[in-house]
């Protein structure tokens, strides 16, 4: 029996998600519930995808002459887990909705970590995620802090982590007004909140995290300082992290070193919606002096979060073991490991 | 008697030395060198400048019809000191004809450091210009951080400093293609130079730095970390750094949040050429976690080292001490200390 899934919210994320779900040979999605009839209802419908509707919008989507499925309410009912990718907040208020009908919820980093039992990206803790009913995948820069930090810890330890961040100001696809021809804090006072976030994933990692946000839309970039617990070569890094899941590296030499090399290396591996799963690491970034280690990573913000959320169905869902479910995960979703 | 200057160079850098020149009580701008006969020649004799020229750029002034005072070369022969502000490389292949006629010169930070016998930011190391011929102030980036550096240094001793450098992809007044909606890394093998670069001023420190370039124009910002060698609170830093010679202080609780804050503060400051010659830290910025610190600055690239050229040529061509000659700078130019 496939898992049946629901997704709520079908933005830069859940438009992501439902169509990995789609792709996975034990899950079944069951439809997607969306509140505005524009294009993006049209291009889901197309794709095979039933839309679920709130009660309040039938009009708007009787006046665009969308035919629907259904209410939120019908595709909660019909499902075995939710994935609510709906705006910051948003997620809070339809938690009640989701514990009225019993059913199993899985919360973007949007939402605060209060809300949910547990908050899990797969590589590092999926058992957390076991016999709760409210979860959380962290934020993108958390997801890809995480996964780094982890690697770093369980391979040698991690004395302290000094992060700085370069968010983007927009998504691509955004249409708001953001910065231009400048350079804003996020916060001013710090840490940022990266740090603190990171920690709901890895206990006790003793990391500080500053970010700026800058007028740029493909990735965020993260300049990250480690202090090991003990000296390690840059070549037994570079080794250890061409194995490790869901890191990409790249090179200078293949003429990659900007994001929007990564952005265009995107389109040029075929990927949906230009998505980019790993961690994108480049190899001439890694130096290592004594117990500090340097490296810079790219972090597609739409996309890292989805194998995440993928496993994080099966972690609550089904009796399937991490290695297994990221196997699967990786394998459906075209995610590579080491040099590209 | 003043002291005789030429300022070779007429872009960004020379523009704004030479003005900072004509304040000056103990210094007489003789004249500027300049190449091209465009709008900036005409601003600059009606700011009184006299202007000399290539050789072999005659007949090009005479088609603008601007009346010119002489060749570079009478230039150079009536100072007593020479400031090159020159693009990075034409320092060097002018620094024969400085030798040639016994002249002392003044580089920028674009020219490589085996050129001079020293390189000097003021408040750090004024005396170690004394009797030496050719000598260079350092770039904006590195002059910022060897203040910063400096203070941390003298009052608490750095075992460590990790700085991230987002640099402006370009000046304001820059029209040649730069980057967009995008992230370089400057370079992506570490470190970045500036490190190094402090290293010519503050010889020993340990500093590592890297550098991204994003697409803004008006500054760039500098995020550091700081291990000391002792633990020392918030309020300590604040104050010692509230005394500091040219920090400035800024704060978000008076709407200066952004680099382009920064921007308009200096014309609201009526400085000219919106010149911000103080390294700028925001208050809020200043964090302390046992000895590890952390602070946020931007750095006005075009007029950070104004200040440095003026006391750079008294350390040459006076017996003036370093406190005597950035006190009749400080004063001249307008350069404040603390929260503005």
């Amino acid at each position: 029996m496939p898992i049946k899934i629901g997704v709520v919210g079908y933005g830069t994320i859940g438009a992501r998600v439902a169509e990995a779900v789609m792709k996975q040979p034990d899950m079944e999605l069951v439809g997607i519930a969306k509140t505005t009839p524009d294009y993006k209802a049209k291009t889901a419908i197309s794709r095979g995808m039933k839309i679920f509707i709130p009660e309040n919008s039938v009009e708007s989507w009787k006046k665009a002459g969308i035919k629907v499925d259904g209410f939120i309410e019908d595709l909660v009912r019909e499902v075995d887990v939710i994935i609510d990718a709906t705006p910051k907040g948003v997620g809070k208020a339809n938690s009640e909705m989701y514990k009225k009908e019993g059913r199993v919820a899985i919360f973007q980093g949007g939402e605060k970590k209060d809300l949910v039992e547990a908050t899990v990206v797969a590589q590092v803790n999926y058992d957390e995620a076991r016999g709760k009913r409210m979860i959380r995948v962290p934020s993108c820069n958390t997801t890809a802090l995480s996964r780094i930090s982890w690697f770093f810890e369980r391979e040698y330890g991690v004395e302290r982590i000094i992060a700085t961040i370069a968010r983007r100001a927009a998504d691509p696809a955004d249409k708001k007004e953001g910065i231009i021809d400048n350079i804003e804090f996020d916060p001013i006072k710090p840490p940022s909140h990266h740090g603190e976030d990171v920690r709901t994933v890895l206990k006790n990692l003793n990391i500080f995290t500053t970010a700026i946000k800058i007028p740029t839309t493909h990735a965020h970039l993260h300049l990250i300082n480690v202090k090991l617990r003990k000296k390690v070569s840059r070549e037994e890094i570079l080794d250890a992290l061409s194995e490790e899941r869901r890191i990409m590296l790249v090179s200078s030499e293949d003429g990659i070193t900007t994001t929007s090399d990564v952005f265009e290396l995107s389109r040029h591996l075929g990927r949906p919606m230009n998505n980019i799963y790993e961690n994108v690491v480049w190899v001439e970034s890694i130096h290592s002096e004594g117990e500090w280690v340097y490296l810079a990573q790219a972090v597609h913000q739409e996309a890292i979060v989805v194998p995440e959320n993928i496993d994080a169905i099966r972690a609550v869902a089904s009796s399937l073991d991490a290695e297994s479910s990221m196997n699967t995960t990786d394998r459906t979703l075209g995610i590579v490991r080491g040099r590209i």
